[in-house]
């Protein structure tokens, strides 16, 4: 019987969530997975714990990590003082895609945003990513917006100034 | 002889920013700058800034503000603990369009989260701001991704329950 819940992550997860950020088309070429885990990713786990407008979540199946993401909470003037839920870093387990995890996760997500008094709910998704393009547009989102990035060169400039 | 500067913005400028905010093809319908503001825009800004991880900008030109937009700081684990800054909200003036104060605001804001040591810029624009796209993609901004959006129905659920 499966046991699948939903809670903020702890430290103690980390490792797992990017092992699951690694096992990725994308994802494998920008993340370093490997044990001892680096540094970083246990400084932005700390981050991120600290920021009461973070909510790292992890949907487990007994001890397995099966799915993650992470929502920001972001008040703003626009939209008559309108506060949004970002979502980020989406991923269900390589093994476990197809289940309608992604799916429960997701609500699981709308609803926290709902809670928090959220207007509206916002991700971006890499262009390459068709099948969840498909998977966001059956949950309601409307793709009315261009993502854009802008790369920053680590080391032209001071690099961990003002943490 | 032009003053122009940029600051974290104060409570006393939140009308002003509103009123750049509706004057816009989008935002003339999703604003509300009617005097006295509407509580929710003062109640959106002291959330604003009462955060560390937000920063809403004006540009001023003497007392006039001539452009805005908000910054949010956001940790993560994906790509190897980086840190990202999301700008929302930008707007110049529209009597001051075509001065290059756009592109003064957004090489300030970059700067700014290279000073927070973020790793990527991101921001959505919507499909139709097609000038927007031309700015974004001269300051070297690449249109990797799609900015889906779902709106949430106010009133369905109890809306400001865990502010």
């Amino acid at each position: 019987m499966s046991a699948i819940s939903i809670r903020r992550a702890r430290e103690a997860d980390v490792a797992a969530i990017v092992a699951t950020l690694a096992d990725d088309a994308l994802g494998q070429a920008r993340e370093d997975a490997g044990l001892p885990l680096s540094r970083a990713y246990l400084d932005a786990f700390a981050a991120i714990d600290g920021d009461p407008n973070q909510f790292l979540a992890v949907m487990t199946d007994g001890d397995d990590i099966v799915g993650t993401l992470q929502i920001t909470f972001i008040a703003g003037l626009s939209l008559r003082g309108a506060r949004r839920g970002l979502i980020e870093a989406v991923r269900v387990a390589a093994g476990r895609r197809g289940e309608g995890l992604g799916q429960r996760l997701f609500e699981w997500a709308i609803d926290k945003c709902r809670e928090r008094g959220c207007r509206v709910v916002q991700l971006t998704t890499n262009k390459s990513r068709t099948d969840a393009h498909r998977f966001y547009e059956r949950l309601g989102f409307k793709a009315s917006h261009i993502g854009y990035k802008l790369e920053l060169q680590a080391g032209a400039q001071p690099f961990i100034a003002a943490l």
